[in-house]
């Protein structure tokens, strides 16, 4: 068994979820038809790269809606936020995805998530669909293909975002060729894509822009965050306040099945799971989603802390491992020393927690931590707490002491013993 | 002068808007028309409880629209988010703060920061009016007084909310009686509050529902982040979406002039200027809190860094102060040291800013620390910093060190030398 | 057995209908709810004042949405049709009776015929209500009551109404008191009125304002003319279209089961069955209504012939031209005599017109015949005119005679003399 | 100079409104641009196949909008009513021509009048485009050309159209390809006729469906009214009601300033004047029809007379009761004849009808003329007939005679015999 265990807590989350049958795989086009409906795949991306994976997190979908706030990202590094701003606007429409209701005047679709509002962005990107693949790519880290018969389908069955364009079209909104902003915005929809990839997608925005596995500043800080931003208002269509409510993470679901989050500053998230609610979401995207938010703390309005917290090393000797913790910790700073702690394991050594800085520990820090203590002790490997104020925060742990100097005089005591 | 830049920063900052005269006092009733087009002020409250004002920070207006959030944060206290969402939905309307659309079917208002929403809302609040005042005193922190002859004309002049109250009777979700429910909410709308107040109250929110000035547990920590989460997606109606985009906090604006913000687990804003855009929201409001966020790095989607910033004492010696930073520093990071720092200062002793850990220095921590270095020099009191990389982040310290052990064996000789 | 069929006929078409079960009697007040659903009643009024009656055509009920239009009427009498129009729109919503939309800019309810615009109508009529209840009498020509009770269960339960008398205060298109405008409103709501009294109350209006039965000119024939146009747009609501294409009769339905209907020129319809549908209109009164239009042939775009009032030829000699002229004389007859006459002029001839069986002539027919013999004259052709009555219709003839003996006596002599 | 004055009356009305220069002639495509906006014709046709002209009225222009009502007229040949409206709605929208709502559920437009109708509409008629040609080519009575630039022109710029037909696929409502029937709709908008067409055209729909100056059924008499009720609800958009009221015609106007109206059993107007109003109507055919509606008396709602045709009394001796029938008889009329002949009913009496001078008896007249000679048969009283042309109109009747003189002879004789 590793010393890690998040890989398990995903692989428990997605377990407790297979169970859940509710939702249709989507029918409209024979490509996504032939879903299984019991496909299930998730991971989740950390900031300096690492990316868990459970379930099918490799099997390939195509992109579809996911697509638009990666699209959108490119287009406002094209043109920059103003000029996008004029042609697509950005207030979350109360209205479903498909709603063809264009701003008086202006002719603007409401905002770039809908699909009017992607058709348009679509149109925004400069030199066409070879920069829209390669800019997918960056965000992903890797080569993408495009699903040829997936797009074929589209063309075939799309009148309705056809009748959207010609709408656009007419309100002098869209100035490209209706037909051929529709069959690229069909191809960006139809590129190839895994969870990994979407875990991958989200933490490049959440990371500023700089994609943590290849570290390429795909996009700008600024545009990052602008992305993030109307991915919050307006990723979930008419679902946006309840989502932001019960999740709290800037989302954007495809009707293929896929989900893709981000946490600023924290990680990114990708779910696969092909049977939909009737809004078009992933029906255990949703549930899962909703779990991770409520177990592992990631709340955009629910940060663990006031006072951040964060991981100091104090000391590092050979036999003794010393780490002092400060201020509240949720999942994020527990997943970095659990991986940092796994990764200077060596039987026999002696770790120390300091927690007199400490404030409070979200419960999936206490799992995640007292997990990690229980799996080293069998590796051999002992944990002792200090806190001043003896608050048996880590009750996994062997012993806890009243102040780091106690702690440490125990260990040398203990060491010179072995 | 005092050590602590801050509150020259938000003099500057007002200052800086003085001179927008856009915008029109609200007419429709005496009482605001009376209003003056110059007053303005700001106020900002940290979590520990500290408020910087500016301004007319300290003169009364009447909350209006601003109730909101804070009365939906009883009423789901009192009866619970389940039974408050089957009454109340969460959805951005797209619509004006007064739009009369009730969803078909259940016949609920979109959400609880519409003028239909709030009036429902306000009937859900157990024991009538005396409780919401006392619960908005409570957030506030101090006793609060109600502007009896507003309240008279809103009474004389509510006939749109008079009509969006009979249409929620007739839909059937309005419960309580039309008239008694609009003049309960006209009560509401007529305490009495100042830009501080509107600060504390929002740092409240920010701090997990625990007013950071009295410390009383006003609501949950889940109440707190549900009402954030509402005001960020409808707390500025119809133009929410580019709000969020361009200033980042959860905010909610009133025809007197106040607009209250909060950045979850940083801080808490209160602005008054009476003069109003199209939209019944303050002109310079709007403009202060654009500077503000952009100014002081205080964006929901753009936090400082990855790593959250913190702060540590290492020691404190009577001569020597040394304090090592971790991660990258925003504004509250920068805040809390730079008060910590003028806490502790006297004239002779040393300051030592170790930097080893420290990422990224948002440009307003580098302002923030740097008038403080300035200042302490001034009043007799050197600072040096401490840095592997010798990066020179803070070029207004005394001397740069390539690590903590340089800089402390130089402070001893010159203490010695002292 | 009498002679005439039509009371035999008006019997069976009733007869036909009692077995149509389908529609629920009103329930939102008891005064409606308590109807028996069996009562069925049917009358027609013809416009020399002969009403023919079947069923339960003495059965008083409340009039209700009935009231709209001849209140309509009392409004367009006391402020022109100008000032009305500017207060409350004319064309079909394509709504439900209780939708809020207000024209955006004015405030206009759409039309009188939804409770919107039949509040803002009832606000127009002068005087009170006392001055609405002595109008609808002068329609029914005779003395009406009240059912209070029906108007104080109203009181209680309009909710809506209130609404929307509120919503058009806002918009300032209401300018009397709200509550005060709804509970007239619903006063005139609770008169009392049978089907005989609908019969004559819209014969009254298809008569050109004079009630057919008393020979009281109620309203002018302006009004009663645009009376009906509204209600064959709009007076069945979102059902308007298909009414007038499958009826093709204006009309007027009321939530007590009663409809009134009219065929300008001919006669009034008036009906009673509580069972209303989906839509709150009559089932029975529906289904009569239709069978009355396709047996009777009363449908307003297929009167029963082309040539409505007439011309005929009495004799033609060589020197002598004589028409006869019956009915009412619009365009369309005279401008047939037009060119009749002026395909038979011949220098030296006589014309003679004889007007005994003429009605009315139409301003445009006295234009055309007059124009026609003044060039007839210049040409050398002589028209007399012969009229028992002597009623100087044609002034322009040459001379007038007390009959058509006494213009041929003339005639012959003068062709003698010739 | 003629005698007619009609011609003149014409040409005063037309000269009247030449200095009337609002409007703006349409500009969105060249062959619309470059109309003069002097060019001004209208033409007025009567049932009896004569057309007076004035002005421009044999400048070819091309149908628009105009086409809408004649291609409903062959869809409801072709398809019938029920079918027809099962895919097209009737009921007035309030919206304008290209407004893009259908009706949910179903996915059928509004009505026929507005684009999204007319589209459908098209698609309805069976045999495509040489079929609606010559359909029309029936209604105008004579061979029509079509504008292939104007038509490649619309091509060229309907997007809106095509946007439209793409939402009607989507809905399920349009089933044939959607880019074939907006051309197929462009094609008939391209149709090119005169005002003199138009005014044949709609007095063909007004005549019953028989074209007055070929003789030829063109489409039914129920055809004829159902276009004509849509024309009455919905011809003009928006403005419906108001024209309705202040015009009241049914009527259909295009973008190249054509107007087609029609008085039921009177006549057709047809009007050509290319400047247009805001809401895209000719501006001088609206003033046109508004003065021809007000000088000659034409209003649906204001018949010349209430007795259309009528009853005359020839003679009344003891024993001989003698009535002339003249014109056609609907019910109106003879529920009038009925009671009055019952009032004289006397057993042993004879009565005599003469119906030389009766054009049609609608089946209702029959029945009851019919039932009151049996009746008046069986009470004692005989009846006869008079009829030069013996066509048997009222089989009840004891003997049919070729004049009234012979019934006049046979009656003394009969009675000389009691």
């Amino acid at each position: 068994m590793a010393l890690n265990p998040i890989p398990d807590l995903l692989d428990a989350l997605r377990e407790s979820l297979v169970g859940v049958t509710d939702g249709q795989v989507a029918q409209y086009i024979p490509e996504l038809a032939h879903a299984e409906p019991g496909w299930f795949g998730l991971a989740l991306a950390t900031l300096d790269g690492h990316v868990y994976a459970s379930g099918d997190a490799d099997r390939p979908f195509t992109l579809q809606s996911v697509s638009k706030p990666f699209v959108y990202a490119l287009a406002l590094t094209d043109r920059g936020l103003d000029e996008v701003v004029s042609r697509v606007g950005l207030e979350p429409s109360g209205e479903a995805f498909n709603a063809t209701r264009l701003e008086p005047g202006t002719g603007r679709p409401p905002n770039p998530m809908v699909n009017a509002g992607a058709i348009l962005t679509t149109s925004l990107v400069d030199d066409g669909f070879p920069r829209i693949l390669a800019g997918l790519e960056a965000f992903a880290g890797r080569v993408l293909g495009v699903d040829e018969r997936a797009y074929e389908s589209e063309v075939e069955t799309g009148d309705r975002n056809r009748a959207i364009a010609y709408l656009m079209r007419t309100a002098g909104s869209l100035r490209a060729d209706a037909e051929q902003s529709v069959r690229r915005y069909f191809r960006q929809c139809a590129i190839q894509v895994t969870a990994r990839d979407l875990a991958v997608m989200s933490a490049t925005l959440a990371n500023g822009g700089v994609n943590p596995v290849t570290g390429v500043q795909v996009v700008t800080r600024d545009t990052a965050s602008h992305v993030l931003t109307v991915m919050a208002t307006c990723g979930m269509y008419d679902f946006a306040g309840e989502w932001l409510l019960r999740v709290g993470l800037p989302a954007k679901s495809g009707v293929s099945g896929g989900i893709t989050g981000a946490l600023p500053a924290q990680l990114g998230i990708g779910l696969f799971s092909p049977p939909l609610d009737e809004r078009g979401t992933s029906v255990r995207g949703i549930a899962a989603c909703e779990e991770l938010s409520a177990r592992f703390g990631l709340h955009l309005m629910r940060p663990p802390a006031r006072t951040a917290s964060a991981v100091y090393l104090t000391e590092n000797g050979d036999r003794l491992l010393v780490r002092g913790l400060q201020g509240d910790f949720g999942f994020a700073a527990a997943e970095a020393l659990t991986r940092d702690v796994a990764g200077h394991a060596t039987q026999g050594r002696l770790l120390v927690l300091d927690l007199d800085r400490v404030g409070r520990l979200h419960p999936v820090a206490v799992h995640l931590l007292g997990t990690l203590i229980e799996r080293l002790a069998a590796y051999g490997m002992t944990t002792v707490v200090a806190d001043v104020n003896r608050r048996g925060l880590l009750p996994q742990a062997h012993r806890e002491f009243p102040g780091l100097d106690a702690a440490r005089h125990w260990c040398d005591a203990s060491l010179l013993r072995a």
